[in-house]
This record gives C-alpha cells, structure tokens and sequence, in this order.
C-alpha cells in the first residue's frame, strides 16, 4: 500500500493537475505554494463573471470557507453546483465550523453540492454532523480526532464522502473503513494554515487520482511526513514553514517510505 | 518591571488567547503566524452576518485599515462597537493614517468606539491628532517617534486610550506618563506588515493581561527583542521574516532580560 | 549598458519610490516585500473612495488582475484612468489572460489607458493580442517567449506600450528593438507570484528612472539574477522565496555584473 500511494505522488507530479481554489486570505499564499512544491498547478479566481468558467478548465476544485463572506459565499456555491454538474471532485475544508451560525448555514448548502472529500480538524467534523458536544474554539480544535469518529461517519453515509479528520492523529473515514496516519508534528499546529494546505494538496491527488480514498490517503500521508520531517529541522514555527514548502518538493521514496505510519 | 513583563508573555502562552482579527490583505498571513509563534489563537472573519457572533467569543480584537474598503469598513465599526458594548479590549492600527481623506474619516468613526490601546508610527500619530505637519509618505513613517509625543497625549487624553509611537525607539504614551523601549533593528523596516504584527501580538496581551499598561509594554518589548535578535542573524529581509516568527516562538528569559532596553 | 542597468538600480535604492500596487491576494504580501527589499515604498489600496488619492501620491501604479472582481476592477480602472491624466507611468500584468471571457474582456478595457509596460508569460501575451493558438493553461504558461515575439510586437504598436515576455528568456519588446536576458532558474517556477513580483519591481523602475525600456531591463535583470542566485543555494522553493528577498536587497554590483546575461 505504501509503494502504491509513493507512485500517486509521482502520478501527480507527472500529470501537474490544474486546482482550483476558492480559499481564505490568510492561506492563499501558502496553499497556492504547497501545490506547486507538489508539482500541480493553482489556480485561484472568485468572480462570479468566471468563475464557473475556471471551474470548468481545471480538474478539481478547493472550497475553503475560512474568511467567507456574502460574496465568496456565492462564488462557493456557484463553483460547487458547477463541478458537480460536470462530475468533477472536489474537497470542503469547513474552517470554524460550529463557530457561528453563519458558517453552519454556508456549510448546509455547500454540504448540498455533495464534496468528494471532506477534510477538518475534529472540533470542525463534530459541528458539521451537528454532534457537537465541545464548542469549537475558533479555528483550533478541542476535541481528539478520534471523538469525531461516529461524527464523520454519519457524514460520510449521509453525503455519500470521504472525511478526513486531522489532528495528531490523521483519520481517514470513508463508509466502510477507517485509515490511520501518525505522522505530523506538534510544531506545525504553529503556522497558519497548514490544515488548509493539506486541503488543497489533497484536491490535486483526488484531481488525477482514480480511487479517492487512496488520493486522500496519500497526499494526506505525503503533507504529514513532510511536515514531521521539516519540523525536526526547525527552531520555530517561521523555518518550519519554509522547510515544509522545500520538503514537499524534494522528497525522496526512501524518505516517504522510512517514515510513513500507516494503519 | 522587566521580569514582570516577561511573567506576562508566560501568561500569554499560558492562556492562549482567542483573538480576533480584522486586518489588511497584505499581513493577514504574518500577523496570524505571529500570533500563534507566542502562543495565542487567531481568528480572521470580517462577514457582516458573522462579525459580531466571532467578536464575541473571542478576548481580545485587533483592527486594522491597511486595506480597507466600504464592507470592511462596516465589518470593523460593527465589530469596535460590540467590543465596547462587551467591555472588551481592542486595538486600533491606523495605517495611512493622514493619506487620504477616506482613512481619516474612517477612523474618526473608530475612534469613538474608544481603543484600548492605538499603535502606530509618528506620521500616524500626527495625522490621527490633526497635528501633522509633514505629510504622511503612504503607510512608512517619515517623522521621528518623540516628534509624535504631544500628539499622543492629546489622543490619549481625548479618548481615554493608550498609544503607541512605534518607530526607531517605541513610546508608550498615557496620560500620565511614558514609557521608552530601545529595541528593534533598522532592517525590520525592509519588512512588509511588521508593524502590523506588532499589533496583533499586543492583542494578545490586552485580552488577558489585567495591567494595560504593561501589557502593550511587554507585548512591544516581546517584538522588538525578537526582531533585534532575528535580524542579528540575518542577511536580508527574507530570512528576518522567517527568523522572527522563530524567535517570538523559542525565546528565552535570559534572551529576553539580556536584550531589553526600557527607561 | 549592464553599468547603467546597476546605477539605475542604485537610483531606485536612493529615491525610494512609493508605488501603488492594485494586485492579488495571493501575492500583496510577496509583492511588497520585495518592493521594499530593493528599497522602493509599496502602497496597497483598492477603495473606491481613495483608489484616486492614493494614485495621485504615487510615482507609479502596479496593475494585477489575478484575483480580479467586479468591485476590484472598478478600482483598476479609477486608478489607470486617473494615472493617464496625471501622466504617470504604470504597469499592467494580465494574470491568466485567455483563461475567461471575464479577463479578456477587463482587459480590454484596462489596454484603453495605454500602460507604459506590460509583462506577462508568453501564453498571456498571446492571448492579449487574440493571437493565441495554444490555449492558457490557467496561470502557467503552455507557450515559450518566442513564439509570443509577433503577438507582442503587434500590442507595443497598437497601445504604445512596452511588452516584456517572461519565462526562460525573458524578451523586452519595443516598436524598433528586442532585448533578451537569460538569468533565472528552474525553480523560479514552483514559487507563487514570482512574476507578479517582477511587475511590481518594474512599477518601482519605471517610477524613477527615465528610459522606460532601460528601466524595465534593470528590473527584470535585477529580478532574474536574484532569483537566480538565491536558487543556486536552495534546495526547494520554500528556501527560493526567502534567499530572493534576502538576495534583492543584499546583491552587489560585482554580483550583478557577473551575473547579468544580456543581449
């Protein structure tokens, strides 16, 4: 399994899928980065004059609804109605969900467009299967990934997704198993954005990769292990961020196959 | 006072404060990294329907006009205005204050929702107290800091606030006295948004440090070593950027008191 | 001439130009800094209400349309027209030009106000003169800078306008000459809106120094070998970012001049 989800890497770095991103704008930055370093090709545009027409040019769609407002709202779901009419994938980071009522309401409609993944930390999986039980605190979680279990396979089931719930412990949820990856490092949940990151990274692979869970699966293994592999060369969450951005490019079979915990 | 200030960035850690943020495009993703380097949590959100739930689970907000436009500057005045009525601590960051007509009435509207605390360089200051004599060079400073002294105290005493006149030496302006910190480095100037993060890391102090006084005091304190210490090793701007965030991170009391320059 | 291209770089270090910058989200944080690494003063404002202000304390005007929108594009416009009829030099970069109907049709518009320079990728200056046969993939060009020579030899003539191709070659096109420059790295590539950054450097050249086409080679020289250099001591585009602001604001003219590959 672990050679097979090395080759998706490679898959996406030889196909250079093109992504679309409708993201927040603390992270466009550093996830219009990430995909580069991982050989595809961002691509990021709201206007509602065009947007269904970028959605119609690349091969997968990111919605991240972090610093949402009406307007972003609106280019959410007119990109997301689109993709689905034209059977695209496409992945939803629910950012602060369960924050205010307003991201659950945007989410309930986004929810509609059916995303092929979904992917948050456990507090964000809890408040979107309204299962919430600890207030989510912000943009940070409160809750152990793996309190989000029952959560994110309601959702899975009732979506007809994948989930993933990120946290030390990445899980990943589909309707029938789960799948568990240990990798990370407590550093990176010091730099902005990174969840955000592994979202967009996450929309390359499911872009050009036929079997979604091991889309998911790698590029979820793929963003942790370069992330634990930075972080041990870091003095702070600044290098760190860096070094990830190096890593994600430079990364070696024997390096990903050393270090992957998967189960 | 210096230990006691550096018992207030242990209590920031400690405490982890969710603050939040309604800032400019161009730092939002430095001033989040910032504030997660010392230890707090940031929150980003400026939707009209969602401004005000997120105002109020947070301790602390922190406003910034550095590119603000008509919705933004709704979102802001709906955000000033809960936080009093909340009794919540909040931060003003005039850039460009004095540029234009635009930013000034602006913050005349700000200003009445009474800051606890107003940071920015002395073209700032002199703008925001119509006591400018120089014009403002876009959003860089082209007065000395104790140029800006009077024009404080007068904002200081008009508005019940503290202020900061950041600069070569930072002066921390009340109404009954001042405060002077000689830390920092002339290449932290080649840095976009600094100042910016300046201000959210103070956003975190006033949310949970009682004293507001040694809050901004020890938050400034906290940047400028920080920034000093970075840009020592640094060989341009590219690597202080990345250094700086390491060192609010990692630093160390000894670091810290060896460093500081307060009379 | 590759004296005068370092003296002219010496005199943007010493003028400091302020430059105003209506640019994307993606970028503004990149873009400013390497504004202020090579000495120049950025501005970033987009409000309606002071878009015009603002160009009128400017030396020169930035234009990018990336994350274009309908408000965003009314800036553009206010801020090019208004930059025509006080005379000042500006630049536009056409960030996916040929990807939608949207971006082809602003910047129809935007050409209107005869822009001192234009650069882009080859792909988008193909399509800015509807002479593309390759379609645009998104915001990555498909096509090499000579297969654009026509196209941008047609746009220099019919708006007056300098071009600059940019990619492996970067090509400086003017109604009677070519000039070509062969530094850069691979790597550049897999960095974000390291164009971007390269217009908004120009926007700092063509502010002060009076030989528009000297100025835009200085820029492009001096943005090409940094780039460079700082790749050469990379090892993954994380590290390029960081080296290249470092690089723009400590290069040395023995640097420059053993660097520069002009003809």
């Amino acid at each position: 399994m672990e050679k097979i989800l090395w080759n998706h890497i490679q898959t996406v770095r030889t196909q250079s899928p093109l992504v679309h991103n409708i993201t927040n704008f603390v992270v466009m930055n550093n996830t219009a980065n990430a995909l580069l370093a991982i050989g595809a090709s961002p691509i990021m545009a709201h206007a509602h004059a065009e947007v269904q027409d970028m959605t119609g040019i690349c091969q997968a769609l990111v919605i991240n609804i972090g610093t949402l407002d009406q307007y972003w709202v609106q280019s959410m779901l007119l990109a997301a109605q689109h993709t689905q009419k034209l059977n695209k994938p496409w992945i939803l980071d629910p950012v602060g969900a369960g924050a205010t009522p307003y991201r659950d309401s945007t989410l309930s409609e986004l929810l509609s467009y059916k995303p092929t993944v979904i992917r948050g930390n456990a507090s964000e999986i809890l408040a979107l299967a309204r299962a919430n039980t600890t207030p989510t605190k912000g943009v940070d979680s409160t809750a152990e990934s793996n309190e989000a279990i029952e959560a994110a396979k309601q959702i899975a089931v009732e979506y007809g997704t994948l989930v993933c719930i990120s946290g030390k412990t990445d899980i990943i949820v589909s309707q029938d198993k789960l799948i568990y990856l240990d990798n990370g490092h407590a550093l990176m949940t010091r730099v902005t954005g990174l969840g955000c990151s592994a979202t967009a990274v996450i929309g390359a692979f499911i872009a050009v990769i036929e079997d979604k869970t091991e889309a998911l699966t790698a590029a979820m293994a793929l963003f942790g292990i370069c992330g634990e592999l930075a972080a041990k060369k870091s003095k702070g969450p600044g290098t760190l961020q860096v070094l990830l951005l190096d890593k994600l490019h430079n990364i070696t079979e024997k390096e990903f196959l050393q270090t992957i915990k998967l189960s």
